[in-house]
């Protein structure tokens, strides 16, 4: 074989992205490999319009994903579809045809990485996903091969781009957070229908996966705690500079004695940490290892170019492992639910608590709280009022020690029925460990 | 092949911290793997003396390090020696009896890892060496797999922990170097001679390795100018956060139209960039892609266990190769010094500069320094004085617009026969553009 043939279906901006680096450096690719790459055929719905790198040599185009998967010069299909309809139809006739596959799809591998990495190995062929999690950040590869010796205990990330870039504008510039939304809409960094970023759900997907491949342990997306950034505001980055802390979308994986606790919610973060130094559409994953202990991971979450390098470096990789016959034998997503790293309820967690109330002011406002707290037992650590605001929507913050998130809960929605209150409290924990 | 089976040379840290997970991970490390790795034997000159981890089972002991190397119940040998002389017999030893190999040994990597390839290649085995720079960061299977897609423009380290640790010692406490360096010998984290870490040899060892994995092109450490931390002051971190810089010691690998920029030296870096966050004993690489943009990877540099992962993960890699059947083909120090990436010499390269002085402070002293810059055409960006200096051994600091580091040369060795100065004018590069 003197070279391996991939097939590419989906060419949107992962696959143009892919397209042109495979273009660009096929000479350098061929070098590294000791054999080339060749793009034998590409798929889009509207092929006839695409304008493909001239490099390219002679491609066959379609519209027709089967003739791609089918095709006898295609070793490889590259998955750049997305979405778990027809993605899943082609990425499952592709194994079955006895192709091996590289996805960057996140939704389908979070919700059936295992059962696609299992028809992998039982057509005995390869299968690679570092695309579908964090673009430009080889965290698959570094999970899978780099500290693949390492026992995790925890892992936290900053997954997705749209939600920092308007994290980190709202903390840059005080602005608030439908402004900047549509800032952020207007300059092509937020899509018309956010709620997929803002709301959580992206970076949930990709938590999933990476807490399977962190764990070895069956994740589904709906095992996560989730909760989005529409809440915060710019008080809010006041306050918890006031504590030395920032604001960001944390996902969360953290193993206990009694399971893992994970979560996907706007968090306090340390200033002090490196992961508060994450600003703008950034991505970032801080893992905890029992032996090598903290190792920090950044780059571009996002893009075309910072994607299909992910891509194209899967597909030198599958396209060695073909070259050298050897298929998967060992899912990363094995292990099913069994043992010490199932998911936890989050209510179980214990930590430190920011709560920020915006109340129109009257005399006895922290008495009242303050007394629903002691009530409930819980121990409240500062108030902090900072000067300046109107007394007719006047934030401040009550901060706690470590307290159970049921009893947070428990306190909150007692503290929502009392008049003065303008919206219910907004509780985030303080990730004070990092 | 129901296991795969590992013979370590070399039980000192690196060594202990291997066994110690092999030992106590070997049920997980199998479960992923899908097959056993096995320790057969372990040599060390000292090895009646060594306590072995009672879970690895019966282990054969020698001496003799070709006990292991022709060992039949051998298949991979694990080199933990260190150093260029006896290692490399272990190893071409290993290679010639047809065993795969895994070493930490960054000297010897950096002076014949080309070398030692092509004889791993030769022989039809495999070989690793992601503890051979920064131990608990997985840089080698990020720049082999990861982002093995990327062009590569750029590549900044900090890579020696000793260092870093004294530089942040001498920012947080503003101590003198040689306190600094006697407390950190007193605590472990500097060594009795420390010269191979202060001095930039050790961190100019990885940026070898590092670069030849990063360009594909041969490099060998004498091609990479190197310069120590001693004569870093407090004042002139003092100085340098006055123009908002920190100073690491920083490994640099930068691509230009005539060849690669190499460097191990303390420069100064902007605050905001996030090789400033990296504090202590810690290691950080930060790499520019043409298509991946920047990424960033961080973690310990040194320890028996953050390098023992580097280890384990490595046998593992190694022994999955083994099973599948698949040698290594291809080398990553392949290409011969030929192309856009060879080495060219550091005094082309044009910067901004930071000039720092110690004088006996007298009237006329700016005007003489001035002079020699105006004459050589150097352009002065600002001149800093801080408050409070006495008058008998006054620091001051000229920045200097864009210059080349042969012109920046001359002046300073001009400038050192002015009777006023108390030592030469030490001259470090400004990384504005991280």
């Amino acid at each position: 074989m003197l070279e391996v043939n991939v097939g590419v279906v989906g060419l949107g901006n992962v696959g143009s992205g892919t397209l042109s680096i495979l273009a660009e450096d096929a000479v350098r690719i061929a070098e590294k490999l000791g054999f080339r790459l060749r793009v034998t055929a590409v798929c889009s719905r509207t092929v006839e319009t695409k304008q493909l790198p001239e490099s390219l040599g002679p491609v066959r185009r379609t519209t027709d994903w089967r003739e791609v998967v089918n095709a006898a010069d295609v070793d490889i299909v590259a998955e750049l579809v997305g979405g778990t309809g027809v993605a899943a139809e082609i990425i499952n006739a592709a194994l079955a045809a006895g192709k091996s596959v590289v996805t960057a799809n996140k939704e389908l591998m979070a919700l059936q990485g295992a059962e696609v990495w299992d028809r992998a190995i039982a057509a005995g062929t390869n299968l690679a996903m570092e695309a579908s999690v964090a673009g430009g950040i080889p965290i698959h590869s570094v999970l899978r091969e780099g500290i693949a010796a390492d026992r995790i205990s925890a892992l936290y990330g900053i997954l997705n781009g749209t939600s920092n870039y308007i994290l980190t504008e709202i903390e840059r510039n005080g602005t608030d957070f439908g402004v900047v939304l549509a800032e952020a809409q207007r300059l092509g960094y937020a899509e018309a229908d956010p709620g997929a970023d803002i709301d959580g759900f992206d970076a949930r997907s990709k938590l999933a996966i990476l807490t399977a491949l962190a764990f070895g342990e069956r994740i589904t997306p709906s095992d996560i705690y989730t909760e989005g950034i529409r809440r915060i505001s710019p008080f809010d980055f006041q306050y918890a500079h006031k504590l030395n802390h920032t604001i960001r979308l944390i996902c969360a994986a953290r193993l206990t004695s009694e399971g893992l606790l994970l979560s996907v919610r706007p968090a306090l973060i340390p200033q002090s940490t490196i992961l508060a130094s994450v600003q703008g559409a950034y991505n970032a994953i801080w893992i905890r290892g029992h032996y090598g202990q903290d190792t920090f991971y950044y780059g571009r979450g996002a893009g075309p170019h910072p994607t299909g390098v992910a891509v194209v470096s899967d597909l030198m990789r599958v396209a060695r492992e073909i070259r050298s016959g050897s298929p998967e034998r060992v899912s990363p997503f094995a292990h099913a639910r069994l043992g010490e790293y199932r998911p936890i309820p989050i209510t179980r967690q214990t930590r430190a608590w920011y709560l920020r109330f915006r109340v129109r002011d009257r005399p006895g406002i922290i008495a009242a709280l303050a007394g629903i707290l002691a009530e409930k037992k819980i121990s409240l650590d500062a108030v902090l009022q900072l000067p300046g605001e109107g007394k007719e929507d006047l934030p401040f913050v009550i901060t706690l020690e470590p307290t159970s998130e049921k009893d947070v809960r428990d306190a909150v929605q007692t503290m929502s029925t009392l008049d003065f209150l303008i919206e219910p409290p907004l509780a985030l924990p303080m990730e004070t460990s990092l």
